[in-house]
């Protein structure tokens, strides 16, 4: 079942490029899926590539190309002209289509426009274009079944035939009034199961749901996974049925939503990829590093100031645990932040902040402890004196609670504000917690040891 | 069109269930959706949220019981007896109900099939509970519309008005051959547009996707993501047909992937939320603390051999570079390593070792470069010497490019092996990577300086 590119298919494939033989490049992958036909692709030199999506049939390429990788798809629609992007748009369904005209430069995209064939088709586009590209208006596409109420059962279905044709997969037939306004949904099965002479007004289901075309596409997709839809109509402000979203657009969506966050706690600030070239990922990495070692130096600044204490036969040592210090505080920080961050999304935070502060001061006392307790057995072990054992211990429990609270609270504040909390996670939070870990560590540790 | 559980909502429900009015409270909750239902109960105290469950609709609560947090359904099916539980499961889904089953005491298990007064559907929730809870088996539900290639289409549509009715939702009719092999599918729309005369056999459409019933969750996710497809038939080792999975089903699992990869990296052990309690987030948390707490005493061993640095006027500055470049060794780690798990998880790295080592040097010579860049400006902002200063640019550069390779590898390697990548995001890249990355900084400042 699972689908492989084999070597031997792929240099098949080369060769008959090479040849040109069309003919026989139709035939062979005929019988693939175009999930098959775009792993292809993506495998192929980009003249290949492109030549192949010349050559083969559009209903299928159309399919292939938004399959592959955005970058990809932007470099071989570069070598087509506008009339054969045209022919591959007329093939697929308005929302990607519209996608497909975002990524071109403006001239281009209108060209293409123009040289679309169906009137109707170009329209949907233009209208698709209009709305944000996260919002429900840019996920939605306009093909869909509606009837409406007054229609019988038999005339719906003739209507519906025809209307399907342009439809890949019917979900639910919306129904409409005379304006248009939504008012209600019919299922397939429903209409399978219905008498033939009755209205649609007697059979169908006056409950729906449904979002605006302003809807972000973050609430779409709650809104579909808490309700278990697979499709949801979109009406626009007057109430008009104007499209339709389907589960597969946000899978896509939730599976991106989750990378991006992913990437941005590993300190990761675009979307890139394994195989993005050297500057892509340069331009994605290199900015957290520096606000990394601009922590870095931040605490270099603090020891300089605690710079006597290398003096101290005996509480020199204390320098050597800065990189615990450190990485203690960044890690409470991150474990207390990614689980904040992935209750925020999926609105699991709730209760009174005093709470949730309660709740992680208990947690830091309980990991604190335990930590604390194999650092004085460490330091038994070097044959440090007690008290210095026991400043480190209480400067790190002091330290875990800080971080532990900053963890937390800062994602929440960010959220309160409308910034994204991810973007709290990671080396924001490490570089920030790495600073006052290690101002804590000294500070507790002079108190105590009264140097 | 978003729904919130408003406080007056919840007191009302409250006081009719201190009320114990029954009549009441299932008028005021009939129109809500099962989701909604959920979300209630999820704010009631455990005897308030037994109480509402006892007393609604089996079939709307059935649904609600699903939609809450595992640990929380547990504790309200511990409340019912077994007849109630049964009860229940008669309303869910195979998939569903199986499920439930599987959290359930092995004892309590038993009396509840055998309370199940179906005895099509009892059997049917024994066979699921025989397969792997992440395979396809273990996924699929029993319930699906199926029909033989003989039939005619009128008779089709009369035996599938029957089986629909145990079908949530239509998606797909599979067409099997006489002894059950699955032999190819039709689409609700085929059917609605063919005649009513014609056989199935001649409008079937012979090419369908499907799995075996071992395939593992995650690879059944692959392709139904690769094709979109909204559901896929499950075949036994024989080519029979035996149960479906629909990509409700896959969209949780995705989720519950992709959270868990999340959780690995941020070094969190378990699959926890922000609202579980103190000791279930101890568990969690610790195990990966003590391991960050180990490494940071490897990294006082390290230091504790470069000692006497401390006592060199000049060089002695060494040692608060220490958490910048843990820090540093840590960050890139980090990205690398996400990057790879990412891709390996989308299967999007290609190419040679050789190549990747090639590329992760090269790109960490460009970051390494503008980080000592950045170094050497602060070194001479702070009046350091500038072999000094260069010392701790080197010795930066190759923790960078040390720190990339470990977080590029291990990845690839574990997974090489079949161990799940994601588990070296996180602490344990980063902890490795600071002992690894401090004894670099001491051994080549140590030979450089000529201390």
């Amino acid at each position: 079942m699972a689908f492989e590119v084999t070597e031997e298919l792929l240099e098949n494939v080369k060769s008959l490029i090479e040849q040109e033989n069309n003919q026989e490049l139709k035939r062979l992958l005929n019988d693939y899926h175009f999930a098959d036909i775009a792993e292809i692709t993506s495998e192929l030199e980009l003249t290949e590539a492109t030549y192949l999506i010349k050559i083969l049939n559009s209903e299928k390429t159309s399919e292939a190309l938004m399959e592959l990788e955005d970058d990809l798809r932007e470099r071989i629609l570069e070598n087509l002209s506008a009339k054969e992007i045209a022919g591959e748009l007329e093939e697929m369904d308005t929302d990607d289509a519209a996608d497909v005209i975002a990524e071109l430069s403006d001239e281009l995209a209108e060209s293409v426009i123009s040289a679309i064939e169906d009137p109707e088709h170009a329209g949907n586009i233009v209208e698709l274009l209009s709305y944000g590209e996260t919002s429900a208006g840019g996920l939605m596409a306009k093909e869909l079944v509606k009837v409406k109420e007054t229609w019988t059962v038999a005339g719906c279905v003739r209507e519906m035939r025809r209307q399907a044709k342009n439809v890949t997969r019917v979900h639910s037939i919306y129904v409409v009034d005379k304006k248009g306004v939504l008012i209600g949904r019919l299922s397939l099965k429903d209409l399978l199961t219905a008498d033939a002479k009755s209205h649609i007004s007697d059979i169908f289901i006056p409950k729906v749901d449904y979002v605006n075309v302003e809807t972000e596409g973050e609430e779409v997709a709650r809104i579909m996974q808490k309700y278990d839809l697979e499709a949801i109509p979109v009406i626009d402000k007057n109430g008009i049925l104007v499209g339709r979203i389907t589960i597969d657009d946000i899978v896509d969506f939730i599976k991106e939503e989750a990378e991006k966050d992913y990437q941005m706690a590993a300190g990761i600030s675009q979307d890139v990829e394994a195989d993005d070239n050297v500057w892509q990922l340069t331009r994605a990495r290199l900015p957290w590093l520096v606000l990394g070692l601009f922590g870095g130096l931040g605490s270099v600044f603090i020891m300089e100031g605690y710079e006597e204490i290398m003096t101290e036969p005996n509480y020199k040592s204390l320098f050597f645990y800065t990189p615990l210090i450190a990485a203690m505080a960044g890690n409470v920080g991150v474990q207390s932040s990614a689980i904040i961050v992935q209750g925020l999304a999926n609105n699991a935070v709730k209760g009174s902040l005093l709470n949730r502060l309660i709740k992680e001061v208990g947690l830091s006392l309980i990991n604190g402890s335990a930590l604390a307790i194999l650092i004085i057995i460490f330091g038994f072990a070097m044959g440090y004196e007690l008290n210095f054992s026991f400043t480190i211990a209480i400067a790190l429990m002091s330290v875990i609670i800080v971080a532990a609270l900053i963890g937390t609270f800062v994602p929440i504040i960010l959220d309160k504000r409308g910034i994204d909390p991810a973007i709290a996670t990671g080396p924001f939070i490490t570089t920030s917690n790495d600073i006052f870990g290690i101002f804590l560590f000294f500070y507790i540790a002079k108190v105590i040891l009264g140097i």
